[in-house]
C-alpha cells in the first residue's frame, strides 16, 4: 500500500472543546510505531461514554480529542514487532486491551488488562507517550485507545481483535462495546442459570443485550424496567417477558419487584448509570443469593449506598466492564456467534448516517427510539 | 425425667429494660410444644449481638427478654413430633435455623432458613406465637430463637444441632456463633484459595477466626488491621502474618494496604461493624477480582457507600451470616473438627465466669484483652 509508513491525511470528527459540536477536520494520522496498528475505520457507532466525555462531565476527559470506541475496519499497516494482525485483516478495535502477559491477563479472573492503560488513560500511545493525531501540527488526544470517529486511527496491537473477513463491518462494529457488555454481564459476570428470574433496569442497547443474554441462558422471567413505556414493544423481541414502569407505582421500584417475585429476583442488572437505580437493583434481589450487577456508568463523584444488612443477608453486589469478555480472544467468537445467527446485532441498529452527520447522531442518542446509530466513515 | 411436661422454675438473666443491668430471676420455663425442644443450658458465651440489643440501639429489640445465643447444653425434653433429638442429647442452639424444607434451605444457595423467622424475629415461638418464659406470670420475650442466658430454654427443633456427646460443652459453646462466622466467611462466602492475600479488619473473635480460616485455606499473607496494636501478639497465633494500625498512618487505610500489596488484596473481611471500615475493606481489594465480605453488624440505619466504579472494575461486595454454615448440618461437623484438633476453640476463651456474674461479663467485652467470656450457667 502506498500509504504504509506515510502520514495519512483523512477526515475525522474532532472534539475541540467539551460540549461544542464536533468538527470534521483534515487530520494527520502518523504511521504506527512499534507494537501499533493503523486501522482504516469503515463503520463506527456511538455509545454513551463518547457522549459523557464530550459533555465535559468526565473529569479525566482531555480536549481536543477524537472520540469513538464501537467500530470496525481493516488494518492499513502495522508497526515493528506486530505479528498477530497484518494489513488487510478485518478488525474491531478494543478499548479494553488484552495482552495475555500482565498480572490481570494472567490471573484468569478478569478481562481488565493493564498493559496500555497508563497511556490510553491520558490520551496517548505507550511507545513515546505521544498522540498519532494532529491537525496542522497541533496534537489531538486519543480516546479510550480507539478514537474511531476518524477514517484512520492508530491503536496498540493488544487493542485490536482480528475477525472473520466475511462479517459485515457495518453490523459487527456493534460488537466493540454495548452488545458484548450486556451479553457478558449475564454470561460471564452474573453467570445466570436456567430458570432464574432476572430484572433489567434500562432498556437501551445494553439492557436489551442483557435481556437477550438472559434469554439464551434460560431465564424463566425477564422483567424489564424503564421510565419510557414505549421500550416494552421492542424489548419483547429481545426476551423481556414483563415490563414495569417505575412511574406507574407509588412504592419504590425495589418493593414493587419484590412483591411480584415472591421475595425478589435472582439476578438484576443496572444498565442506566443512575446510582439510585443501582441501589434499587440491589435491593430487589432475593435474600440469600440475589446478585446485582452494575453495568451502567455513573457520573463522576456519584456514590452508591445501601444498608450493609442487604449484603449480610446474602445479596451480592458486582459490576462489569465490557461484560467480562477478553477482547482479543472473545470478540472474534462473538462475531462467529453472530454469523451463526446465535446472537442479534442488526436489531440494535435503528439509524445509519455518515461521519459528517455525527452531531445529528449525538442528538439521536437522546431520542427514545434510538438504540444504535451506525456511521459510515468513508462516505 | 421428673421435669418432663412440667413448668421448670430456674435461674435466668433477664433484661428488663434496655441498658439496665441484667437481673438474675426465678423464671418459669413452660414445657416444649409441638416441634419444640427444651434444653438445659450448661455454658453460654456472650457475643456482640447480645450487647447491641441490650444497649437499646436495636430498633427490633424487645424487652423484657432473655438474651444469649452462643451456648451448649443437653436436651431436657422434646415436644410432639420432634424426632431428630431426644432427652439427653448434647446440643448447640442455633440462632440460624435449618429446616431443610423451605425455599431458602432447598435453594442450596444459602443458609438463611426462613421457617421460624417470623416468630423468632418478634421474640415468640411459632406454635402459638407466645413465649415459653415468664416471671410471676409476666411473659418474657425470647431472643434470636435461643435465649441462652437461662438454665433452661425452649427452642424450635429446626434451631438445635445435635453434637458429639464427648465434646466439652464449656468449649464448644463457642461454635454457636462467632468462631463459625469467621471460619465460614472465608471457607463458604469468600472461598479463599491457596496463595491469596487476605486483609482482616478487626481482630476480635470473629476476625481471628477469619485469620484462622484463611490460614487453613492456604493464604500467603494475612494482614490484620486493628486500632488496638496489642491485638497483634494474639493474632499471630491465629495466622495473622502482618499488622497495620490505621492510626499509625496519615493516608486512608485502603491506600496503605493497596500500596503494600501491589494493587490490593484478593479478599478482605470487615469484622467490626463500622460502615466506613466496610468501605475501606472494599476499596483495599485488588481491581479485577478482589472480594470483600462484610461480617460485622453495623448499627441500625447506617449505610455503606462507595463509587460504583469500584464494582465496575471488578471488585465484589458480599456479606455473611453465621459464615454461611447450615447450622444443624454443619455445627456437628465443626465440633468434630475441633475434636480432631483441626480448628481452635479454647484459644478464644479468655475469661470464665458464672451466670450471676453476667453483668461483669458484659463489661469485659469492652476490654481489649477479652475475646470470649464463657459463663457456667448452673454454678
Ligand atoms: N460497564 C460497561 O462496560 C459499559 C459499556 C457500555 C455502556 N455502559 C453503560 O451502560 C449504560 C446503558 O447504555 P445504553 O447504551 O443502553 O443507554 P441508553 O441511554 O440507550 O439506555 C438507557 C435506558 O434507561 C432508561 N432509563 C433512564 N433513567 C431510568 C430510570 N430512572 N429508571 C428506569 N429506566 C431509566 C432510558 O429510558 C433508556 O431506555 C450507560 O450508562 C453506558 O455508559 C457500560
Ligand atoms: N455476620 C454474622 O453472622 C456475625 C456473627 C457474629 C458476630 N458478628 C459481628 O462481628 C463483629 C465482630 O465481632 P467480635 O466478637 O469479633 O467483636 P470484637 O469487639 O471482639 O472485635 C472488634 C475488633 O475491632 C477493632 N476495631 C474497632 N474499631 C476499629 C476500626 N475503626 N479499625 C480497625 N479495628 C477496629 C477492636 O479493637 C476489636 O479488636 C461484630 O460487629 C459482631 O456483631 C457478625
Ligand atoms: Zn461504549
Ligand atoms: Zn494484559
Ligand atoms: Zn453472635
Ligand atoms: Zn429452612
Amino acid at each position: 500500500m502506498a500509504t504504509q509508513g506515510q502520514v495519512i491525511t483523512c477526515k475525522a470528527a474532532v472534539a475541540w472543546e467539551a460540549n461544542k459540536p464536533l468538527v470534521i477536520e483534515d487530520v494527520q494520522v502518523a504511521p504506527p510505531q512499534a507494537g501499533e496498528v493503523r486501522v482504516k475505520i469503515l463503520f463506527t457507532a456511538l455509545c454513551h461514554t463518547d457522549a459523557y466525555t464530550w459533555s465535559g462531565k468526565d473529569p479525566e476527559g482531555l480536549f481536543p480529542c477524537i472520540l469513538g470506541h464501537e467500530a470496525a475496519g481493516v488494518v492499513e499497516s502495522v508497526g515493528e514487532g506486530v505479528t498477530e494482525v497484518q494489513p488487510g485483516d478485518h478488525v474491531i478495535p478494543c478499548y479494553q486491551a488484552e495482552c495475555r502477559e500482565c498480572k490481570f491477563c494472567k490471573s484468569g479472573k478478569t478481562n481488565l488488562c493493564g498493559k496500555v492503560r497508563a497511556a490510553t488513560g491520558v490520551g496517548v500511545m505507550m511507545n513515546d507517550r505521544k498522540s498519532r493525531f494532529s491537525v496542522n501540527g497541533k496534537p489531538i488526544y486519543h480516546f479510550m485507545g480507539t478514537s474511531t470517529f476518524s477514517q484512520y486511527t492508530v491503536v496498540h496491537d493488544v487493542s485490536v481483535a482480528k475477525i472473520n473477513p466475511q462479517a459485515p463491518l457495518e453490523k459487527v462494529c456493534l460488537l466493540g462495546c454495548g452488545v458484548p457488555t450486556g451479553l457478558g454481564a449475564v454470561w460471564n459476570t452474573a453467570k445466570v442459570e436456567e430458570g432464574s428470574i432476572v430484572a433489567v433496569f434500562g432498556l437501551g442497547t445494553v439492557g436489551l443485550a442483557v435481556a437477550e443474554g438472559a434469554k439464551t441462558a434460560g431465564a424463566s422471567r425477564i422483567i424489564g424496567i424503564d421510565i419510557d413505556s414505549k421500550k416494552y414493544d421492542v424489548a419483547k423481541n429481545f426476551g423481556v417477558t414483563e415490563f414495569i414502569n417505575p412511574k406507574d407505582h407509588d412504592k419504590p421500584i425495589q418493593q414493587v419487584i419484590v412483591d411480584q417475585t415472591d421475595g425478589g429476583v435472582d439476578y438484576s442488572f443496572e444498565c442506566i448509570g443512575n446510582v439510585s437505580v443501582m441501589r434499587a437493583a440491589l435491593e430487589c434481589c432475593h435474600k440469600g443469593w440475589g446478585t446485582s450487577v452494575i453495568v451502567g456508568v455513573a457520573a463522576s463523584g456519584q456514590e452508591i449506598s445501601t444498608r450493609p444488612f442487604q449484603l449480610v443477608t446474602g445479596r451480592v453486589w458486582k459490576g462489569t466492564a465490557f461484560g467480562g469478555f477478553k477482547s482479543r480472544s472473545q470478540v472474534p467468537w462473538l462475531v462467529e456467534k453472530y454469523m451463526n445467527k446465535e446472537i442479534k446485532v442488526d436489531e440494535y441498529i435503528t439509524h445509519s448516517l455518515t461521519l459528517p452527520e455525527i452531531n445529528k447522531a449525538f442528538d439521536l442518542m437522546h431520542e427514545g427510539g434510538c438504540l444504535r446509530c451506525v456511521l459510515s466513515v468513508h462516505e
